[in-house]
């Protein structure tokens, strides 16, 4: 594999979509897999994600669009996950070509529901990549703002650290500046636990708690965040850092984040039912929830947030007498 | 001095406001001090302050209002200074009554222009003030929302434990939530410095900056603060405690604080004079951002965040292009 690989792009939503328009701007094509035909036959007409970031231009030259996963995969050497966690076994399950010689970058920042693992180690565990060759991108970064090509700061974590610097290369513009870690457990985790957390911020929201409630929160949740993970994956980090720290910033502040509305639905009183199907899509924190609230039965960290967003989606209880005890946990 | 001692709030804003209340719903009389004897005799007769969280009603038979500082101060043993800084001397001047024996707590935030000191350290060394009868009150904490009873929590540091205590217990209700500290200095400055971060917030917001940058900027300022209050105070502290970065979080992500306020307007292109004329009052933060980087020529500790509010300040250097190279300093 040369300096320059090729890139496949697997998922048509807004991230894959932010991450497609990153590539295009440093290489001649790339390869992007999206189920939705329709979508494709409209991105090959009008040279736009009818669905997603639908004020981006492409280059249609440069796109190699395919509704076939195997085409995409074939094709590459680097194959980039932006699809949510929850389809991700149904569409690896589909793969006849192997994965075997890729380099594998998650932008999923989620759990795999079947197998509770997040994406770095179910690639590891049930495709049997070694983690010289998974990789993670991470953000603060919402994709509607790459669509505006507002400055944005990725980190691009992976084992090896001559790959990230090339997936780093490839991503950056004027308006994407990237970094690169070796942390790729810990920059996960904290992809996926900062969904709970959010979740977490709009059922505070919902319920009517303020803004000096929600600086208090994050503030525990990073707390409780360098626990989780330090007990994950100890090594040395910097919670600080924008993948950790900014990450669930951008999000828990966020009002367009799914996973915040989620939560602010059930701070209003929806049934976690009733508020995932006004939702046309579950919330990655929804899976997220339950997978640390596991995790932590062996780890035993110290989580009240999680705990508190876990017992309110999975144990029915109200989230007013659940939020009522959590503010006495925290400080 | 009992374990009920006598309060005295100083100051006619709305922080001052706010303590006022959280007191009164404590105590049975305190004293309060402000300059402006139309507010007073609005509040005696109409129980509202006029011009500040004005929807707080107030028992008027609690309040010993007076715009006499000495007359305040000589009723209390605690008293609690929440002015602007820039005020903090001329008011001190008029004091013909002894600060010895008081316990000073400032909810002032911000540093004293003529002696380029934060609160606690002017009143140890202009009033010869012990560490032990010097306190702090911090948020993360709007006053906006304390007027509502919108769950907050404060913390209280002082030198002295028990005297932590006790104004935090006086300060407590079911709507505030009251920790202890020691780190009297460094919460002090966190408090400063936090001032410093919403003004860059706000010029970055200002410039045209969005989100993503927004959680980059966070998580580059805490780590700043973390630096420059190791140079100053070392010890043993978690800064992400809620003192310090639900603190920065608070009034980084504010669109009512003043110092966010500030920065916007720099940011759109207003000069630094016609912004402070635009507001009524200067922000904390422009002081700070002078002490800050005046101090830092002995601490240098590398703030690169600082630097760049100071040079647009203070050095008249164009917001634009000094953002444009501190997002090279960023990660």
């Amino acid at each position: 594999m040369s300096d320059t690989p090729k890139f496949a792009v697997i998922g048509g939503g807004s991230w894959a979509t932010a991450i497609a328009k990153m590539l295009c701007s440093n290489v001649p094509e790339i390869a992007w897999y999206m189920r939705n035909n329709e979508a494709i036959e409209h991105l090959k007409l009008q040279k736009h994600n009818p669905n997603y970031l639908s004020s981006v231009e492409f280059d249609t030259n440069k796109l190699l669009l395919t509704s076939d996963i195997n085409e995409a995969v074939a094709y590459a050497d680097y194959v980039i996950f932006a699809i949510p966690s929850a389809f991700l076994s149904k569409e690896l399950e589909k793969l006849t070509v192997s994965l075997e010689d890729k380099v594998i970058f998650s932008a999923i920042k989620g759990i795999v529901p079947e197998t509770s693992l997040i994406v770095g180690e179910h690639f590891h565990d049930k495709y049997n990549i070694s983690y010289d060759n998974i990789g993670v991108i991470t953000g603060p970064c919402h994709a509607e703002e790459v669509a505006l090509e507002r400055l944005s700061y990725l980190t691009i974590a992976c084992g090896n650290e001559k790959k990230a610097k090339i997936m780093g290369k490839n991503l950056n513009s004027h308006y994407i500046k990237t970094k690169t870690s070796d942390d790729i457990v810990g920059t996960e985790y904290a992809a996926m636990l900062k969904n709970i957390y959010a979740i977490a911020a709009g059922i505070a929201h919902g319920l009517g708690y303020g803004d000096n409630f929600q600086a208090l929160l994050m503030s525990n949740a990073i707390r409780e965040m360098k626990k989780f993970i330090r007990k994950v994956h100890k090594m040395k980090r910097n919670i600080n850092n924008s993948a950790y720290l900014g990450d669930l910033l951008v999000t828990g502040y966020s009002v367009f984040s799914r996973n915040r509305m989620f939560g602010n639905m059930i701070g209003k009183g929806y049934t976690v039912k009733s508020a995932m199907m006004e939702m046309s899509m579950v919330a990655e924190g929804y899976y997220a929830a339950k997978s640390a609230y596991n995790l932590n039965k062996e780890f035993k960290a110290k989580t009240p947030i999680i705990d508190a967003v876990y017992s309110i989606l999975y144990e029915g209880r109200d989230a007013k007498t659940v939020f009522s005890k959590l503010t006495e946990k925290l400080d």
